[in-house]
């Protein structure tokens, strides 16, 4: 057997994509659910995975999206390297928490720590992205970006990549995660290709004014911006309890919400804490009396991103 | 001849809506060109309106932009008051400038000054807005907000009203008014009244990569987002020259710019005065080579919007 190569433990953090108005562009990073992964540099070339949880997911580097992840970076790497990882899924793959951005993005961040960090965190995206492709068949970085960068991003374009990352103040989030499958390929499958210039004029206005209110910590102006005329009203049909848990949500303080991702979880923005709690309490009598199954974190935007936490 | 009663001298400044991403909903206002403005208090009730400029525009009240603007004023003013407006309009009707805006804005503002400022200035953008009615037909705000508020303006929300003062880091504007008529009632009918949802997404990420360049002060940011994929592409064909002005004014070290509102001035950011005075220069070369008759400006970001300069 080889000698242990040098090893590193990686947290990655569930992710918020498109908060509500910002579809395909906005995302923001939670302390909570983390995927854990376990790295090491291995004497011979190539991508070894094995999974540490009950998903089953593939392990064949190229159908497994860490190992996409790792394969473009590889690509790009000088020297002929080889990884072995073992991941323990913590975020429910299908939940729209961003589950395959954190093993793409978890991957790349351990890879670049195991190599002595030669890659920025916008080629590091750029790796993760391929992992997404395999996930979703589409290259999209409103998980990635967030996961990587942490706090809020936005994809001010995509090709070229141009992320930017924008400041919030102090928030809680309060996700809610019916276990029921909507699968991304479907949720994007039902959005109209077309859509009305006057929808996509409101659009535009509560993006630019979530931005200004992350910016500039104004609360009132995040909670009028939470409102997605184009996508949320086609997506909500697929997430039984949608309309419930946001109208209550509300009344019970909080600032604004919507479906992560393309769902089915359900995050919900407060300032304070007993509001954001409070909102635990709405969605868990909303899924409890639905009869549905269903997983609930109350939590605060993450800061840092997936991050290497030891060397093992 | 009734004794003269106390009198104001308005500026209200010329603005810039769109702001190339962000149609109808941003704006910006500009030191040059300004209309001037004459007011006073009748003793009688009622509105008595004229111009001190060669523009013949209407009289009466009700169909006149500042008239129909400060009928809207009065009718929430609990006592019944008159006005004397004199304008003298140095921002061309026509030009793309919010000539009516300033207009409309500038006789509130003066209304309100001489009633004691009983009004907020958002109470003052609903009344202005009955002047855009008058003028284009739409009760729209991305000119009178700026033009009352100063600086950088989204209209978040217009229906209820909610306008976002946007800080932005010291620009240049240059702006060329080519004298040719394009009519915003035609610049609007040739949009198209549903949208590709792909173009949309980009047009959202730049808006909010535009707002985020203002408030961050990231000049490369405002540069990279100033970019139009949907009403850019139709209403410029109604420009000649645009696509020779943009290109040039880029090569010549603009951030970035395209149509003032719905045209046809253009206008162009700045970092520095000497690139805003290349920029002019490009402007004049496009036009002359065109033989059209134009008007330049090289000006800044006006912060103080639509003011009381003098009691006459």
């Amino acid at each position: 057997m080889a000698k242990e190569l040098k090893g590193v433990q990686v947290f990655a953090p569930a992710t918020v994509a498109n908060l509500v108005c910002g579809f395909d562009v906005l995302g923001m990073a939670l302390q909570q659910p983390q995927d854990v992964m376990t790295m090491r540099l291995r004497e011979e070339p190539g991508i070894v995975i094995s999974h540490a949880d009950g998903y089953d997911l593939p392990v064949e580097p190229e159908k497994n999206v860490a190992g996409a992840s790792l394969l473009a970076l590889m690509e790009e790497y000088p020297e002929k390297v080889g990884f072995e990882l073992i991941i323990d899924k913590r975020i429910k793959p299908g939940s729209g928490l961003g589950s395959s951005a954190a093993s793409s993005a978890g991957a790349v961040v351990g890879a670049n720590h195991l190599l002595g960090n030669p890659f920025t965190k916008e080629d590091l995206v750029r790796f993760a992205m391929n992992g997404e492709k395999v996930a979703s068949g589409v290259k999209h970085a409103d998980n990635i970006a967030p996961c990587i960068y942490g706090g809020v991003t936005l994809i001010q374009s995509i090709f070229p990549l141009n992320i930017v990352q924008l400041t919030a103040p102090p928030m809680y989030v309060t996700v809610v995660h019916p276990q029921i499958e909507v699968r991304t390929s479907d949720a994007r499958q039902i959005l109209r290709k077309e859509v009305q210039l006057k929808a996509a004029i409101k659009q535009w206005g509560n993006i630019a004014g979530l931005v200004a209110g992350f910016l500039k910590n104004d609360y009132d102006l995040i909670g009028r911006s939470l409102e997605d005329v184009i996508i949320e009203p086609v997506r909500s049909i697929l997430i039984p309890g949608f309309d419930d848990v946001k109208r209550k949500s509300k009344d019970a303080g909080a600032l604004g919400g919507g479906i992560s991702g393309s769902g089915p979880s359900i995050f919900m923005l407060s300032r304070e804490e007993y509001v954001a709690k409070g909102v635990e309490d709405v969605m868990i009598d909303v899924y409890t009396r639905l009869g549905i199954e269903f997983k609930t974190y109350v939590t605060m935007i993450n800061y840092e991103g997936a991050k290497v936490i030891s060397e093992v």
